[in-house]
């Protein structure tokens, strides 16, 4: 049919879907950061409009939306399902901000993994010849997050070397068949996936999330290489999600005690989207919408015009809940690894 | 690619998925109904040896998942993804108790409508020929759905009539292609599916759900029915998940509106699976659990020998979250729509 299965839980698509427009839009302090003049839009307003966190959340998810599906030049009636998700109980972002684009829809959660998860299904959906083209979405929200997971905003807590900070943004891609966009040449390719599965090391610190999700990132990275029968250097870049400083470090020398070296050519989202000592974000940013935006804003245009020609891009998230940790629970990680290349 | 698209959201496999296995673990209440007989296991004590209600449910999870697999006569490494979800934020249930499963992973989050969303993308995903057999569960658990959604137990407050009670219990089901069961014949085939979109009708009463779902389960049992050209009585029963006694009638008034009329042919796995009047559950059975173990225990069983033929399986969600109920946003609804035929 198109697709060979590799290892365990890999795939590699014969016939590739293709990314045919991608969107972000973030936060003020996002503007500020490296990579400002990338994204589409920054929102000034960090309420955007809205009386809540909630709704500020679920407007960036409209207005990402609407902008990736705007870029692909097709009508929102050519799209047929929809994937996507956040960190808030209940997806409740994604729920009220996908509502007016009434798709058929799917609701993830992978923690800060979830643009990874959507693109993995969104890329079978259309590998398998199930739809022409769907949106696929994550975000996350800085303020929204904190008030679910950790402090109150006014309470003003002091954030260990460990922490990050999470990303106010949302990233949208329309992914298509080929000849199915609308006239423009699409940004890239997904040639395969690997699939990840939950890694708990019985972790226990929630303000060191990129120590959390590290073996993670290293299980589906060692299995990605092992299916596809390949070294770090066949990409140009190998690109996590939300590891942070913390977590870049660990998740290298679990790789080389198994053999494998990604020094030379890893980074991570939450590494690139700020300048951590001079915007005080610590370890690095985090949040669906970290890995999401950076993808969508930096890394496809850098596939687009062939300065990079084959990426592994793992977005990486933490399964962390109140409740759970409250619980006593400790913190698993899970992430996914998908092969975007030069179209 | 052995797969047809109907209308916007539904697609006719031309090549069917097979239930090759399902399994179905419930609490004492659940096995005190109606039902009783025909669930796998029934688990006495609510805490299954656990110290906390989520990893009661995490627990439910997991040997629901491990019975599927057995009664299926494959190994667990011959599965191989696993699409799962339930009500709590982060869902925590599901991450926890598959974790030592180690499949990689798929998580989701429809609300009460999981079951339906996980059977549509592990249908895709083996119908794709992504996976020769994919593992799908939903669990809810009547204590932990309380705490999160409405009041503490020792509360003891009192439900007005059109409340639901949350079904403690865990479906799964294992699917997979033909000639590749573990030696048993399939309960069952999935020959098509409707992808359900977020339907809100502005309804804010946290205590109908029924109600707030009806329109979503009305929007997707009439695009189905277009999208496939059927009529009502094409089905041996349309199967809505846990609308109640007050969902009930409002679906059949709204497609009564439209033309349509499933009166003679409706049911809906919360009305089955309690006898409300003498077990004290008001409208009926709700959660994720309520339509995941009434299609696993009972409705499979039927349409595996036969006495049903062909039915429509419709779990239905309400998007409910305390933070943005608590901030005045509506309940919105969704629902899928899945064709279950005797294989």
């Amino acid at each position: 049919m198109g697709t060979s299965k590799r290892g365990k839980a890999s795939l590699l698509f014969e016939d590739p879907p293709l990314i045919l427009s991608a969107a972000s839009v973030v936060g003020k302090k996002e503007g500020e950061g490296p990579l400002g003049k990338y994204f589409d839009r920054i929102e000034m307003d960090s309420m955007l409009g809205k009386r809540t966190w909630e709704e500020a959340e679920s407007e960036l998810q409209t207005r990402t939306a609407r902008l990736a599906i705007e870029k692909s030049g097709l009508d929102k009636e050519e799209i047929r399902y929809y994937f996507g998700g956040d960190l808030l109980a209940q997806l409740i972002a994604t729920s009220f901000g996908s509502m007016d684009l009434e798709f058929p829809m799917f609701g993830l959660y992978g923690a800060c993994s979830t643009m990874g998860e959507g693109l993995q299904l969104g890329s079978m959906t259309v590998a398998g010849d199930f739809a022409d083209r769907v949106l696929v979405t994550a975000s996350s929200h800085f303020a929204s997050a904190e008030k679910q997971f950790r402090f109150p905003l006014e309470y003003g807590n002091q954030r260990p070397l460990s922490a990050t900070w999470t990303v106010t943004g949302c990233g949208a891609v329309v992914l298509g068949k080929k000849g199915k966009g609308g006239g423009g040449s699409p940004l890239a390719r997904v040639a395969g996936i690997t699939t990840g599965k939950i890694v708990d090391m019985d972790f226990k610190d929630s303000m060191n999330m990129g120590a959390a999700m590290a073996p993670a990132a290293c299980d589906v990275i060692y299995h990605h290489l092992l299916d596809f029968e390949r070294k770090p250097e066949d990409y140009d870049k190998i690109i996590t999600g939300d590891l942070g400083k913390v977590g870049k470090e660990i998740l290298i020398k679990l790789l080389r005690e198994k053999g494998i070296d990604i020094a030379e050519v890893h980074t991570d989202c939450g590494i690139e989207i700020f300048d951590c000592e001079e915007q005080g974000t610590q370890s690095g940013g985090s949040g669906c919408g970290c890995s999401a935006v950076t993808l969508s804003a930096h890394f496809l245009k850098q596939v687009e015009k062939g300065a990079l020609k084959r990426i592994l891009f793992v977005p990486t998230g933490a399964l962390l809940s109140t409740v759970s940790f409250n619980e006593g629970q400790s913190v698993p990680g899970i992430a996914h690894a998908i092969v975007i290349e030069h179209a």
